[in-house]
């Protein structure tokens, strides 16, 4: 091996799977999309194969892209904070990583909100940040239109500050519970936030003590301008969506270059990209099982969801006919990268609508991968060894299947070559990941900050 | 007994205690507030005694009411929604409620949350609406005043309107879960909510099925003219905060009364007011524990929790002298009620400044009891029997202790007698209590609003 790091792996709750067409597949768990107990099948299986941590997706609303968007496609999750919470009293040590949004939110309840879990969870809780970008959502919270993507990436930049603070607000050692000396907490050690922003005015501080971590850790998926500069920033994993190696090497180098600039280390952010993976005991089966993924999309699905991504709609084209003239990246408002991506791929080996949908649909713009357990090893060793992943984020295109075949077919395989831990190393996530537990902003500068009376 | 119907019980979380120096009680746990595993065991206590529910307060900020309110208060707890949602997985039959307040939040969210905390626990969510009064809320959410007290209600009652028509936008078996046929969902049974409202426009519907109690059970505690006709149009259960058994009866028969005006039964609504307990083996232990409580409050605390319950600052005026002249009720912008109540009770029985904080620092405004098991029990079943409660909001002065006690000791003597449960009727919080499953809104009124192509 030639890294000294471990490899961190993420799975990916998607139910009942990743692929567009999962809830068809005979061997998944159609039934069980709102049942608690499958999540936590799902958990405790990703935590027996020792990952770093289950991460959940979310979104506002329901999308109804073309006219069968409601028949066909699972539009029904459970809520990630609420869930993760449940799965915090049923794991002792996967992270628990959610989803939420920087636009519909308020910075209080989100820090309040992450730190309560990682109090529940004794130091796993890992915030995703996203910016939320479909109109669907908007009409949903007393919106006409979506924000602006700028204004959007503003808002997140000035919200995780406040949220990076509002966690510092009362420093470690805060609680005393002198019950003698009638002594609760050390009002030394808590400090007003007192924000005043654009976007936000927040006096702080929480009405919780610091975290376990300090700070939940932080994810972001965002890989447009905007998007690298806030992960450079604030950032502490990365998930992206990659097709080649170059691509996801070109990335890599970039975002780690730019850590220096804000006083960090090469080690103090984990790029993680999504990885969508086949896995057949020959590779004969994997090609079998993908051949029949394939064929149980629907046709308007195939299409509705490959419009989707890239935010122009295909429908009036024939399907077996190639991508019709598109906008420019600077044109669209949703999420820019995904957009290239896609329209590289297409033009790169001339597909089809059809052949573009059934190479997206499963792993929705991520790297897909099929084989034995072997081969699937190899691919990401390739990518972890050459500078194009800390680790990755497992998306099985089918649960709780396909991350039982990971976990007692390609974790072992990972464990052999010593890429992957046997072990876990810490309690917490940040632990775990290898990631310090941050200094607190107001204990370093020993701000003349402490609360006054009111 | 004289009714049919049994007596319902919640557990009042409040941690380490709801008596304001529990903290500093030698056998409550002042270590454990943000201690997952102790509100795990107080609720696994309520489990125990066959409570309907445990219930927690909140609030969206520290309260700095004066110098030392930082050191001597408890000011640290865990977030509601995450914490009953990890209590999900750790109980089984309790009934979980948690404060949201409808004015700083989103109704989508809300509505998303608790019905995702309904599917995780099987059908025992409740929610209970609050409008949150005090300064220091509002200046975590970017804005100079709290909000007055009648846009607040407006606001909830609109608020409230939404997220039973969100709850509803899937009808019960909209999921079909169809492989062969490739139909997930049953798109004429999924409804859009297409509010356009003064406070709320919101499309919907969520992305969450329709909830195992069809609406999560809805909880409120404004005894205001606005809080009771919210209630009355809205609520399930009310908590209320009554001294006499006049006072409750009184409160009892108007809400009661006004029911009818909305299409609603007697039974459809449980009246539930707050309950301080002081459990003594004998009357001597009781009342030598009660004295222990009150010398343990520091006067600071005790002044200020008295000016924070009425929204006038004593701490100017003699601790040992009567109450000054204050403002007329009209004029407060706080709990009107709570307000009316302390100042009846400081006129009625002549107390000091000392005397009345010492009377309401325990029960912060609610009944305090206190004496044997038997005579616990006799209380409760006096206010039971003679139309003044359906039941009781159990607010132990310290935890997990003053729960146990009651579990043990008063309520085997209520079984006794006949008047509480010895076996949870039901699997969801909605059978425990006696309350019917809602009719679905869309479904009854077979209105023409499913959902049209995008």
């Amino acid at each position: 091996m030639s890294r000294k790091d471990k490899m961190r792996l993420g799975a990916f709750m998607m139910i009942p799977g990743h692929h567009v067409a999962s809830w068809r597949y005979e061997h998944s768990n159609a039934e069980g999309v709102l049942d608690y107990s499958f999540y936590r099948q799902v958990a405790k299986t990703a935590e027996r194969g020792k990952f770093d941590m289950v991460f959940l997706a979310d979104s506002y609303a329901v999308h109804e892209r073309f006219p069968l968007a409601l028949e066909q496609a699972v539009q029904v999750r459970l809520e990630p904070l609420t869930l993760l919470s449940a799965l915090a009293a049923d794991t002792e040590r996967v992270g628990l990583a959610g989803t939420v949004s920087t636009t519909y939110n308020e910075p209080f309840h989100v820090a309040r909100k992450f730190a309560s879990l990682d109090f529940i969870s004794g130091g796993r809780a890992a915030w995703n940040v996203v910016t939320s970008h479909t109109e669907d959502e908007a009409h949903n919270f007393n919106r006409d239109k979506e924000m602006l993507h700028d204004l959007r990436y503003e808002r997140a930049q000035e919200f995780v500050d406040v949220v990076r603070q509002l966690w510092d607000g009362w420093e470690d050692g805060a609680l005393v519970g002198d019950k003698e000396g009638s002594r609760f907490a050390d009002r030394s050690k808590i400090h007003r936030t007192n924000h005043q922003g654009k976007w936000f005015q927040v006096q702080g501080p929480l009405n919780v003590a610091r975290p376990p971590q300090g700070h939940p850790v932080v994810i972001q998926a965002g890989a447009s301008e905007p998007g690298r500069e806030l992960a450079a920033r604030t950032a502490e994993v990365i998930f992206t969506a990659w097709q080649t190696l170059e691509e996801a090497q070109s990335f890599y180098k970039d975002i780690k270059g730019r850590l220096a600039l804000y006083g960090r280390q090469h080690s103090d952010l984990k790029i993680m990209p999504g990885v969508f993976p086949i896995i057949g005991r020959t590779e004969e089966e994997a090609r079998e099982k993908k051949a029949r993924f394939e064929e149980l999309i629907p046709v308007e699905t195939g299409v509705a969801l490959l419009s989707g991504l890239i935010g122009f709609d295909l429908s009036p084209y024939p399907v077996d006919g190639p991508l019709p003239e598109l906008p420019k990246v600077e044109q669209v408002n949703g999420i820019k990268s995904r957009f290239q991506l896609i329209k590289d791929l297409a033009d790169r080996d001339e597909l089809t609508i059809r052949q573009l949908y059934q190479r997206i649909a499963g792993a929705r713009g991520h790297r897909e991968i099929f084989g034995t357990p072997e081969q699937i090893a190899d691919q990401l060793q390739e990518w972890f060894e050459n500078d194009a992943a800390d680790g990755f984020n497992i998306m099985p295109p089918y649960l709780p299947g396909g991350l039982e075949d990971f976990v007692d077919l390609v974790v072992p395989e990972l464990q052999r070559r010593g890429l992957f831990r046997t072990e876990y190393e810490g309690k917490t996530l940040r632990e775990n990941l290898g990631l310090q537990r941050p200094a607190n902003f107001y204990a370093e500068r020993a701000v003349e900050s402490s609360v006054t009376a009111g």
